[in-house]
């Protein structure tokens, strides 16, 4: 079993209601990867200038996170500035340093081509592209996006998203994506893009995912009720990385995904996403036990359950 | 078993994406007494003015309605007007004429003195209490506010809302009314307003409900997904008019009301409310059958199972 990532690693300069934090580390590729590595072996592949500390790579090797695929480019590494405001569903971009990111041209090591599932995180469509071209036979690919490639680079986008199994989007991306307000109407319209039956999952925050498959209802995934959110920063990643994880153990475990996989791996990465809002950056993922995340996620699933139906006539 | 209900019956003109309709019938207590009345009892307060249509009065009296606390004034019925964007979470509203409900006194028929339910809908809480003080010894008492009283009349507020059991509010008035962005900070400010155990419903719309007990873990109900949401008006009544009904019924049934219940009151009003936002005014609620609310439950139920846990370590 095994998933490669493609995405960013990156240094982030943040403000949140709960503090501040310079330099911190992130990046798409890294939170997916800390996450989904909880559940299945990850293969990873970024860029990084020289500035970057050799200590991170060493605690990604250490955790068994193969790290082969993480180029090294003469130049500084990709640095996000941003800001969150009480409303901690959405991040204010203060500036984008694209610095060797700019550049970036994945290849992946020759040993990543047998990979089972491949996610590629939010980055050019024509580079997810390029990506995927160099796994031979994956048997499940997942990708992230944002609103830049919607607005800049569609075409491309909706070739990729052609291409793909599970498209992960943030309401406000599947809304800009499908022209849609109404979030079924916008998961039907964005599932026509693609001639494949393509799963959608709708990110909302602090107010839960839906996953929408063709032909099968609606499965809803509440989040869980933080009292406190220090740093959404890596939330949809790690959601992501939880989600993917799952399925790819499940697919290593039975040959196929089923109904009850695809509502477990949105279990998962939900309780997944509920920690690294906790703290900044990796702070809470690196003391995170998986007895913590089963404990969290039983209560998750209580916060929904009705004994008996509606008493009525 | 009966539940008093005492609000507003009102026409309102309405813009929705979905269309328009000008003095469509409407009001908090009208939505919450059709609602309600499909679970028990109910008793109406409310004050009209001789525009209003008889046929209404005879088809809730048809219903089983108790209509004799329904006051009638010489005037004209209040008449709200508003509109809604494509985020059908919010209403604009372009307009109030409060008419007869300007001097509404509230004045309970002797008979409603015994009711074991009681629910004040959105008034000013100065005639909440009013009423409240009508009814000799309610077992559940339930009420509803809105920004308006949040900013003008706030001890008066506090001062109802330290003689209820159950409030509800929609996100926005939560955060208003605590001062705390963050909801489960919001739902514990609420409840440290009132010396009693206050349970907290926080609705959120399309977005779903949470349940608030002192000590005890959060409740959450997702909204059923809708493709076509026609007008929202009187969601929030309608919801509140599944939860306390079905409180009333199990009050009855079994002289004390169970966490179980509580839950079961959460699923009720959620399915109820997602059938009244079909179409405008009460049309869908004319046609609305038992078995149909019961088949959606079941529906609404599944969205959020999920069988086994998080597979990890």
């Amino acid at each position: 079993m095994s998933i490669v990532v493609v995405g960013s690693v990156a240094f982030d300069s943040l403000e949140t209601p709960a503090g501040k934090r310079e330099q911190a580390l992130g990046g798409s590729a890294n939170y997916f990867s800390i996450c989904s590595n909880f559940f299945t072996d990850v293969s990873l592949c970024a860029v990084v200038g020289d500035d970057f500390p050799a200590a991170h790579t060493a605690w990604l090797k250490e955790k068994g996170i193969d790290v082969s695929g993480l180029m090294h480019a003469t130049g500084k590494t990709f640095h996000w500035k941003g800001r969150y405001g009480s409303d901690l569903n959405e991040a204010q971009t203060l500036g984008t340093d694209l610095n060797v990111f700019a550049d970036f041209d994945p290849k992946l090591p020759a040993h990543y081509a047998d990979a089972q599932t491949v996610f590629l995180a939010n980055i050019d469509p024509d580079l997810q592209r390029k990506v995927l071209s160099q796994v031979k036979a994956p048997k499940l690919v997942g990708m992230d996006s944002m609103n830049l490639w919607i607005n800049i680079k569609r075409d491309s986008l909706i070739e990729t998203i052609g291409m793909v199994d599970v498209l992960f989007l943030n309401e406000t991306e599947s809304r800009l994506l499908s022209g849609e307000h109404n979030i079924v109407k916008a998961a039907k319209g964005i599932q026509a893009l693609s001639k494949k039956a393509l799963t959608v999952v709708i990110k909302r925050g602090e107010y839960g995912a839906l996953l929408f498959q063709p032909g099968k209802p609606v499965v809803f995934m509440p989040a869980f009720a933080l009292e406190s959110v220090f740093d959404p920063t890596g939330a949809g990643d790690t959601f992501a990385g939880g989600c993917m994880g799952t399925l790819d153990r499940a697919l290593t475990k039975n040959g196929v995904i089923t109904d009850a996989d695809w509502r477990r791996a949105m279990l998962t990465g939900t309780v997944m996403a509920s920690f690294v809002v906790e703290a900044f950056s990796f702070d809470r993922m690196q003391s995170l036990t998986a007895a913590e995340v089963v404990a969290r996620a039983k209560e998750l699933q209580a916060m929904t359950i009705v004994d008996g139906g509606v008493d009525i006539g």
